[in-house]
């Protein structure tokens, strides 16, 4: 028995992380190695984790599959890039006029969201956890003003998941492709427009050379969770330790990532704004209402898709209508205070 | 060598950590609990940590001297009880009309803030750190409707920090106690009002049973830091990895009290609500611009107090300039759109 706990702690695990985003990449990649060092820190390096951008060792949209299979113990991505696995994916990562971080982080820990995803997973062999969360998102750059919803017909724009699905149905052609591919298409004309994330990563991408305007707010994107996903065999290898080292680093990278891009954001868009002149402004308030009933509508259909899909959107409507009411008067309630 | 590391992964630590707070109190105690729980659980047992509630070892104001003094290893409470050892402190728990819980994050972790605190506290011995927000707070419980300023004046009211500075200079008389203390006090009429937390916390309490009125939003608490208080030497004898054990921990700590408090907050409202018949209330426009303009004179002047608390003031300033217009298009926006 000695013996057992003496190579439990000596052992050294060595475990690959694949991510959906180009290393280094601020916010998304800068987080995945932020959890690679905390785990590697935290456990005196008896797990060292090596993270690799997409690309290096599986491409961005494989990385569930890499992570299924054990190809890597861990992954770092969006659930809403899985939707072929499930279309109950997305409800972990962005729903159009759903949650925001604050409130979907409450889901997720406290209103029963991460349960429900442990279990959506299972059969894949992957244990998912929330490790970031980029805030509201920007709408997102346009080749031309959006003054009223005709001028979304026939837009081809790169907006994935549900967001994508409503952009549809509003009139435009969505196409998905990793965020890498996304200025030559918006050059080439292939795109009209795209939504990445927000100032500071969109600033990165050097989006204002190719379009101009940048719309507000993120109806599609309000609270995008990213996740960590962990092999479940290799997890359960860990000892017990360093299991919780692992869980509890992702919710200190969770912390991290929506603390970093509040702080980045604004800076990004000074420089957006002020020295590339770039154009912010506001959806008009008719689109983002007719952008909302169309939401609800693709929503709720997701619950039909299946009896998990269904049991996960009953989750989290159930919490957003009790939620809204409580940030209604605390959250925005103090907001407006600020600005009377 | 190979000794020392060897003592090293096998030394045992036992922490003792005070609170400030009635043990297993919902949202503050337990945060404490989990805290420790988290440290000993990714430590293998390395470091134990056993919480007190206020007054079981040292009473809820004597938090900061115990952990200064290595009376306790560790402690959890709010820095603006420590304003007797510098007024600075305020800008590390809850400036009226200033950050709520997602901007502070991001000035503490992005913008400089948390290298600001540990400076401030480094002369007494402590390391702090970050462990927990409450969102935005309510205005509190109130004996009687707030319709103009002048219902402000000789208010008798618990309400510490620099909220309590803003509600003297508006007229009122207030009064800092535990929160162990306040019910009783109500009721016998020793106070006429009392903010504490928000509905989580304040239905534990039971004041609805002594005031009826319940105003929102909370102007002076949008966004209160809970700390962790580490003894220094105590942590500077840890190994690498607990230390970064400790460290982390109180980060996933942080993420898990504002998702608590998030999803909490609501169910406790509507059990106020309907089952005690509480008067929910917002603040009149024009009582919340003049707390407004008196915040801004009561903050600015803390600045004038010392060179740290300038140093300070002039960080915590400039950050929230700048937030405040990305929030606006982003958070603020999304909950208008999400209403419009």
């Amino acid at each position: 028995m000695a013996f057992v706990a003496d190579a439990d702690a000596k052992t050294q695990f060595k475990w690959k992380m694949v991510t959906a985003w180009p290393r280094n990449f601020p916010g998304l990649g800068s987080n995945a190695n932020l959890l690679a060092k905390m785990i590697t820190d935290m456990s005196g390096g008896r797990i060292k984790v090596k993270v690799y951008g997409a690309g290096e060792m599986v491409p961005a949209f494989e990385v569930f599959d890499a992570v299924s299979k054990g190809t890597a113990e861990m992954g770092h991505a969006g659930a809403y890039y899985w939707k072929g696995k499930s279309e109950a994916v997305q409800f972990f990562s962005a729903v159009p006029f759903g949650l925001n971080a604050q409130e979907m982080n409450a889901w997720l820990y406290y209103g029963g969201g991460h349960e429900l995803w442990k279990e959506l997973y299972k059969p894949f062999g992957i244990i998912p956890a929330p490790t970031g969360n980029s805030g509201v998102q920007m709408a997102g750059w346009f080749n031309k003003e959006i003054n009223a919803l005709d001028d979304l017909k026939g837009l081809k724009m790169r907006i994935p998941g549900l967001g994508g699905e409503v952009l549809r149905r509003a009139g435009g052609t969505t196409v998905n492709m990793p965020g890498g591919e996304l200025f030559t298409s918006l050059q080439s004309g292939t795109l009209d427009a795209t939504e990445w994330v927000g100032p500071y990563n969109d600033l990165a991408f050097g989006f204002y050379k190719v379009a101009k305007y940048y719309y507000y707010p993120g109806w599609h994107e309000p609270g995008s969770t990213m996740e960590a996903l962990i092999n479940e065999k290799a997890f359960n290898q860990l000892p017990k330790d360093l299991q919780h080292i692992v869980m509890t680093a992702c919710k200190a990278a969770n912390m991290d990532m929506i603390s970093e891009y509040t702080a980045r954001n604004n800076q990004a868009l000074d420089t957006l704004v002020n020295k590339h002149n770039v154009k912010l402004m506001p959806l008009p308030d008719q689109v983002i209402k007719t952008l909302r009933e169309i939401s609800e509508e693709v929503v709720s259909e997701v619950a039909t898709k299946s009896a998990e899909a269904e049991k996960i959107y009953r989750s989290v409507s159930t919490f957003k209508q009790q939620v809204i009411r409580w940030s209604s008067i605390s959250e925005q309630a103090f907001y407006k205070a600020r600005g009377i």
